[in-house]
């Protein structure tokens, strides 16, 4: 079964979510949400509000519960990608087919729009209720995206032209530039279900394994990264070991972890044969 | 008695907070932290955090109460000025007779940067207890620095080159770019000390008429933006209305809102004499 046909029902939601609150956003000046709408709605696979809802159905919850998070987490992946765009970081011209923000608004109007999206992800969480469940979600996710996170990473990533030829480095820039917001998308969905602490670790757990994995399949993908510090044979066994962890450790959830399966045997498939 | 000695006690306890905050938040990579730590310790006015902390005590709190959103809106407004300051936007080299964070450290740094302090921001805010007053103010503060407040300002003033001609173009520009911020830093600290809806009314009204005159004030100063569509006259009149509307708002509070008063007092005495 393909990702879109088995996750039709979240993406469906998610999608329409997205266009919802982005378009009641709507006000004065109009440049800037058409250029948050411009960059939000740019075909991606939303893999991780889709992790977020399937960690609130792996908890018991219904997904829809986790729908706030995960409009949230997606829209800090948004601004992160529009400002790594940016001339003065990847100076990209084309994502997905398309103009990258700053080539379609500018330069200046593509930093305001990074702003405004990651405003907004805050500003939405905001909305969630209970308040001590808001406040949780607004940590974890402040944290997981900040200096300690993505951003932490980033930098890494630019500065650390030493470290990046190590695979401690490696292993750091990538836990932190692209596995703590999947990890947090994770623990997200298991906080908006009210999960138990026990749940609540072993989703982490899936989380942080699977986050680095993602990474990992990239870098496989990209001939780079990890292709470079380690064999391709390497990486691929470190790929498929991260993927089997983080199954094992929802594994306990049983059924109800069907979505955190297929998410990690989705990753597992983009994975080239030898 | 000059602002540094009436707000003595104020300021000591800003600087002292966000020295061990962003000291507490210092992790690997170091660098980010670094030009974090630049950009905030500039020698700025700290005006909106010293307005949060004296809104608290307008409403009967200790100021010490509304310490967390005073550091956030410091950092928010931190933020906006090293986005500004890039070459993409206002394109400044110096700011307060040093060097701009990105010239200083880089412009792929500077924007990291600036989305860095945003996110530590509202990571400053989880920390507010308890969870349901940490959440308005997570509301009220994303509100106001967002595409509805402060970054919808900023994209006018870069976009609406006709608009900027005429009187209501520019109030409209001041009262976001400028003016919601202010208003929230008042609202913030009346939130803090747990204020009646008849406080928190009056508080942003008093925001409201503060944040507009600081903007015709600084327009004065820089004989820019408003004396450009009034008279220089006209400009200093209405400045002068908006803050004694501003004391207006808040007498009802009495001797209580003797800061407010002292910050709508200061801004008075920077217009210049005829």
């Amino acid at each position: 079964m393909t990702y879109e046909i088995f996750f039709k029902r979240h993406l469906a939601l998610i999608e329409k979510k997205l266009k919802t609150i982005l378009k009641a956003h709507e006000a004065a000046p109009r440049s800037i949400h058409k250029a948050m709408q411009y960059a939000v709605f740019t075909g991606g696979k939303r893999f991780r509000p889709v992790l977020v809802l399937s960690a609130c159905e792996a908890c018991g919850g219904q997904f829809q519960k986790a729908i706030l998070p995960a409009l949230s987490v997606e829209l800090i992946h948004t601004y992160s990608l529009v400002h790594d765009d940016l001339p003065a970081l990847d100076n990209d011209d084309m994502r997905r087919g398309k103009p990258t923000c700053h080539k379609q608004f500018g330069e200046a109007n593509a930093i305001l729009t990074g702003d405004a999206l990651l405003t907004f992800a805050f500003e939405l969480l905001a909305r969630v209720t209970p308040a001590d469940k808001a406040i949780k979600l607004l940590a974890e996710i402040s944290t997981a995206s900040g200096t300690h996170g993505m951003i932490g990473g980033q930098v890494a990533d630019l500065s650390d032209a030493a470290g990046k030829k190590t695979l401690t480095g490696h292993d750091f820039i990538s836990r932190q530039k692209t596995g703590q917001l999947i990890r947090v998308s994770a623990l997200a969905g298991a906080i908006s279900s009210g999960a138990s602490s026990h749940q609540l670790k072993k989703i982490e757990q899936y989380g942080e394994c699977l986050g680095l994995a993602f990474q990992v399949v990239d870098d496989i993908l990209d001939k780079d990264g990890y292709c470079k510090v380690m064999s391709l044979g390497g990486a691929t066994r470190k790929a498929m070991e991260l993927i089997d962890q983080a199954k094992d450790a929802v594994g306990i959830l049983g059924a109800k972890a069907k979505g955190l399966n297929f998410l990690a045997d989705f990753l597992m498939k983009r994975i080239p044969k030898k």
